[in-house]
């Protein structure tokens, strides 16, 4: 759903950890990128939306860009408990603009990951999340 | 759960679809980036699991890739309607070895999607899933 971001700080949805800030985008991209190696967090790919969208729809699309982290430890444990688990990899923090202002937002591991129905991955999925809010508290 | 490859040519879980094959992995791996363009996928991030997992954890593990897939006009109408929704994007395939075979999967995304609770989503992820399922079928 649409969130008017115009007075708020945060919020969550379903699915995700969310941060609204008055700060410009390139500070927001790399506090992103150094919160998460702080937490043990590799970026294992930069998707630049916002370009893709351009170059194969010819669109004007607000600056988006997805990175996707992976902690190598536990992405280790959760693969081993659930091999196609791949497909739910990495996790994902997004930082895009809007109304003048940057969102910053975390996947919740741990709802992600219900999808799944494996309990054995409870842990790591708290673990994940633990982890990416701080990494969006500290952004 | 780990599942017995030994003479089962598909199968499904709750959030994904797969199939066993024995042909080569190169093949697997050049089968599946043309299927996915056939079917109006670009491949937004290439992840080699086990090279990342040998350089970070100096640990041997099997084969393993992830294909960041995405469709760039139903990408575009999912964010639309749900801004946050890069926390899901892209949509994996991927291709792993296993047993002296390999599993090609694809993301349930109807089941992926689920987790945002936002019907305007239903029927681009019934979209998504054909497509994938095409894809994979086609390996």
């Amino acid at each position: 759903m649409e969130t008017n971001l115009s007075s708020i700080a945060r919020y969550e949805t379903s699915y995700g950890y969310h941060r609204v800030l008055d700060i410009p985008w390139d500070t927001a991209v790399q506090r992103a990128k150094e919160a998460l190696g702080a937490e043990g967090f590799g970026v294992l790919c930069e998707i630049d939306i916002s370009q893709k969208l351009r170059e194969k729809l010819g669109i004007d699309f607000y600056r988006y860009l997805i990175l996707g982290a992976c902690n190598p430890p536990l992405a280790l444990q959760a693969l081993e408990e659930e091999p196609d688990l791949g497909l739910l990899l990495p996790c994902n923090v997004v930082v895009y603009e809007r109304e003048g202002r940057v969102v910053v937002s975390a996947i919740d591991a741990d709802k992600m990951l219900s999808i799944v129905g494996n309990p054995q991955l409870d842990a790591v999925a708290k673990q994940v999340n633990e982890k990416l809010r701080r990494v969006i508290d500290s952004i």
